[in-house]
């Protein structure tokens, strides 16, 4: 399979809310998928080195800059005189390298574990979901008003200090059905934003969150998406655009999905049965 | 040192560009920095176990809620019942565990590796770029007209497609001093962006990239700076604001840092020598 049979974008059936009107629409989403980077080190036969380097989450296209491109800035390749070759099947990119340069192994070592503690690898964690114990979608059967959603960033502008102070940090936050702001954390990194406000729901006994919903200040991203599935939540809105990994995993998950939400408009990719439209 | 001695925001003196006019002004930034993750499993003495789980860079405040609930989204922690005591140090959260629920050892051994392959810890990192054999700042001696920055943005909209029609992605792109538009590459994650930007760069031979400016279509992250560095580049654009790690990573390596760049305006944040105003 060559670089250019795997698709950068994919297409996806939505509802467009844009005031009281609802439209049908086909929307182009970001693709999203696992990409492993193996390397093979060659000097005599056996290789003396023959390891899986990092599962990353990624759009698919120059699939082999960014293999290079990430064992250079971690600082285990030093020059493309390194490379034999390369090959490209599937979501694996593989790097023959001759070992001219010594290849610093201790460097490798650091990362030899990457792949196996890797969050965000596609099939891997959506199976791992899948023998947690999550709260039935029949659960979370509230329905909200259509018009509701479009008060959230409103109520998180007025309570987001370190956003309002720097203009650059994320934002996740708890609402309920009837739209009352539960609770609201901030990072540079939204994962973490999303970690620290589910961490302080599990502390407070606030579990299980299925009849909540979770607001982003971002984008929707598979990582988001599998950290609320994993807290029970069921609809999730998003100031930013969706990739197509996050809404495969609402699709899977009877999660509902809206993105590119602000005070006029919004897109429904999934799950516009708890939205009275 | 409890939660709320750490800082979610600092000040840094910076220079304001708006059309013609130059101002100083105090600005404020996002805090970015390492927390450490620890667990120990109390069963007996010894502990059954006692581990390091993660790095991750964050904006420090509601450390507990953040390690609680990455732990939770990880699957390794089920129930607050589970927590005997949490304790805060510097850049460090603590949690001692009982066994009640029998934690899945398993899914701890595919984190204890995050550590050590960490690409993101702060002081690890800084110290270990500095054994990178980096080209000396003097190399990237060259000046900008103060408009030119102002292109970048539109020159990026009118090449980037995936953006365009998904509203989802983040772009890398190189330019030369006098405002040419020499490579781009999008990704969901900004940092493979960067990675595929210099991915390409290193194999067409257009290393080094010292005499470059690099525009990114979000914030600065310690991350991208890190990245940006090994690859010899020392001007820097973003769209979005920087974070404190990243300005601080700037100045220790005499990079260029401009941030919150659009058509109108920019704040410099380090090496104005390299600007003509």
């Amino acid at each position: 399979m060559n670089e250019a049979s795997k698709k950068s974008t994919i297409t996806k059936n939505i509802l467009k809310i844009k005031g009281s009107k609802v439209t049908e629409f086909t929307d182009i989403l970001a693709s999203e998928e696992p990409l492993e980077i193996r390397i093979s080190v060659l000097q005599g036969s056996p290789p003396i080195l023959n390891k899986n380097i990092s599962i990353t989450m990624r759009t698919p296209g120059n699939d082999t800059d960014l293999a290079v491109g990430f064992l250079f800035t971690e600082g285990i390749l030093a020059s493309k005189d390194q490379i034999d070759q390369i090959t490209l099947e599937d979501n694996k990119a593989h790097l023959y390298l001759n070992n001219s340069k010594n290849i610093d192994l201790s460097k490798l070592e650091r990362h030899f574990y990457t792949s196996s503690s890797c969050g965000v690898c596609g099939k891997a964690s959506l199976a791992a979901l899948k023998t947690v114990s999550l709260l039935p979608p029949s659960s979370a059967n509230f329905q909200v008003d259509k018009t509701l959603l479009h008060s959230f960033p409103h109520t998180l502008n007025r309570q987001q200090t370190i956003f309002n102070s720097t203009g650059g940090i994320h934002a996740a936050a708890l609402f309920n059905p009837t739209g009352d702001l539960l609770g609201l954390r901030e990072d540079v990194g939204r994962h973490n934003a999303l970690d620290k406000l589910i961490g302080s729901c599990l502390q407070t006994s606030k579990f299980p969150l299925d009849n909540h919903l979770l607001f982003l200040s971002g984008r929707a991203s598979f990582e988001l998406l599998q950290k609320a599935v994993m807290a029970g939540i069921h609809f999730i809105c998003a100031v930013g655009a969706p990739s197509s990994l996050a809404v495969e995993m609402a699709i899977e998950h009877d999660v509902t999905l809206v993105g590119f939400l602000n005070e006029h408009r919004y897109n429904i990719y999934n799950g516009a049965k708890r939205i009275k439209i």
